[in-house]
């Protein structure tokens, strides 16, 4: 696919949001900041109404700060317990309903029988495989999608987007360009996994988190100073790979798993590590180096450190110290 | 401990670093920016030099930003092949030698021999723990500590320290108070354990990371995006379990617990998580309450949201976007 297709957007001009909770909120400020309008359905429509207000009066500032569309219109919702009126004249529809898997697969079918074949529908699940969600629509089960956001929705830009067995290129591309007009990286996962990608890496961490705890080594508070103060300051500006890619020194990662590799056989978690074959080496160097594109170590490096220190200074504002509470650590 | 000692600070005016590759030089300029002189110990003393001088230099600007010690002075550092020099009239010795058990129980014995009983000996390992270490030191094998910091270290808070069997509370309260003369953030662990702390959390994201790429179900790269542009944002401010604190809505952990606790029995990453006994719900529950300190889930949320705004403006000048480069995903 030519980064031109992958740069496409197409603004959705309305969007139905099935299930107002927190993340159907999310989802609901985050399309009025685009200028989308907005239409919630929710089988108590007053509560709703009521959060949803309480969700954007919360979430504008922060959104009005980030960039609101020109004519985003933080007024231009309603909400229905109607299905057919909420999906009306909608070309996206994003399903939010409680993570149960016979329930969502009911609701999608719903919304298939009720929504032209060419608009797309996306679901909010965290884990559940998008075969499985699509499996009791008859009309076009091929656009039904996974389009998993990360909370807070109207902030946070990661959404997951896969495709079930009947989807085609063409509707993929079509999400990718949609979720980018909401202003969204969206990105296209190409095998239908248990908890998709970004949920099973947080996952890894959060149980080994949990047998810290269990196990009595550390308190909660601990081991997310252990994040916050460290590892966790680089994951904002880079992932997993290109950090050990740097920590490799001018060799990169290729250095690095020559160093680091033979830890991988240590009890250095509960979660057995794959075997590090020739092929497996070569796959995560050749990605590094695609990711680096060209720039060296050094490069990546001084371009590192000057982002550090901007948010050292950022979150030093943040950190809990800066409120006057005792350090964490 | 009161908070008070907690927070008590100890500049230590002389550091003796032993091995100068990439840690040992963070240590150093991270000490120099401290207004502490710095003596370093390394066989090939000619490239240690010139490896110093370069980290310096790529330091130093990042370091200025950040703050230097009014009696900073970049120069105050000299490097020898003679360990008797390198640790007189240190009042912190910082090994770093190369990740073997051996060879570091040996350069730690070595460095114990030579120096007062009640200068701290940090050593940088990542993995290996302290009574191991100390294993072979006769003098005071108290004092041999694990301090484990985070690349790159002239930047990164975090110090992970670590007693072994024979380590008093004095030692332990002595070590927090050096390292925190040297800006950094350090974390008592309680246990020793293979990987410490952080180094658990890391890897078992890597692990889970490595086994993607293994399965092919994704690139290196889209692995990398799955972190930067959403967890990765929230991980710079706030850890694991305060960060699902707030997915849990104004019940806080428990509600995300029942809500998402049955997602542990599902196959969503190669680790099993341990299993959530109604006494490891309250630890959890417990934990994320005292580091809330009275604050609602609402206040949080607030807070968290100033922050991403903040974070998310930073760090579009630095995504790989910024560059000219083709988006990530």
């Amino acid at each position: 696919m030519s980064d031109t297709v992958k740069q496409q957007q197409t603004r959705p001009e309305r969007v139905a949001i099935i299930g107002g909770g927190v993340i159907g909120c999310g989802w609901a400020a985050r399309a009025l900041a685009a200028g989308t309008r907005v239409s919630v359905y929710d089988v108590d429509p007053d509560a709703t109404r009521a959060r949803l207000s309480q969700a954007i009066d919360i979430a504008w500032p922060a959104m009005a700060q980030r960039g609101l569309a020109p004519d985003a219109d933080r007024h231009a919702w309603s909400v229905t317990n109607d299905l057919d009126q909420a999906v009306a004249d909608a070309d996206l529809v994003q399903e939010n309903v409680p993570e149960r898997t016979e329930l969502k697969q009911s609701v999608l079918a719903d919304i298939d029988a009720r929504v032209a074949p060419d608009v797309l529908i996306g679901s909010s699940t965290s884990g559940i495989k998008p075969t499985e969600l699509a499996a009791h629509a008859t009309k076009a089960p091929g656009r039904i999608v996974v389009a998993h956001p990360f909370n807070p929705v109207y902030l946070l830009p990661l959404v997951e987007i896969v495709g079930n067995s009947a989807t085609s290129q063409a509707t993929r591309t079509h999400a990718q360009a949609l979720y980018r007009g909401l202003g969204m990286k969206p990105l296209v996962v190409r095998a239908e996994i248990e908890g998709h990608i970004a949920d099973r890496l947080m996952e890894a961490l959060w149980r080994e988190a949990l047998h810290l705890v269990n196990d009595g080594v550390a308190t909660t508070e601990e081991i997310d100073a252990a994040v916050v103060y460290g590892a966790g300051l680089r994951w904002s500006l880079m992932g997993t790979f290109l950090t050990f890619h740097l920590a490799g020194g001018e060799q990169g990662m290729r250095h690095m798993l020559e160093q680091f590799g033979p830890a991988l056989k240590l009890p250095w978690t509960k979660l057995e590590a794959p075997e590090l074959t020739d092929e497996l080496i070569d796959r995560v160097v050749a990605g590094c180096e695609h990711q680096a594109a060209g720039r060296s170590v050094a490069e990546l490096e001084h371009r590192r450190d000057a982002f550090l220190t901007d948010l050292l200074n950022l979150v030093e504002r943040y950190w809990p110290e800066a409120e006057g509470l005792p350090d964490r650590i």
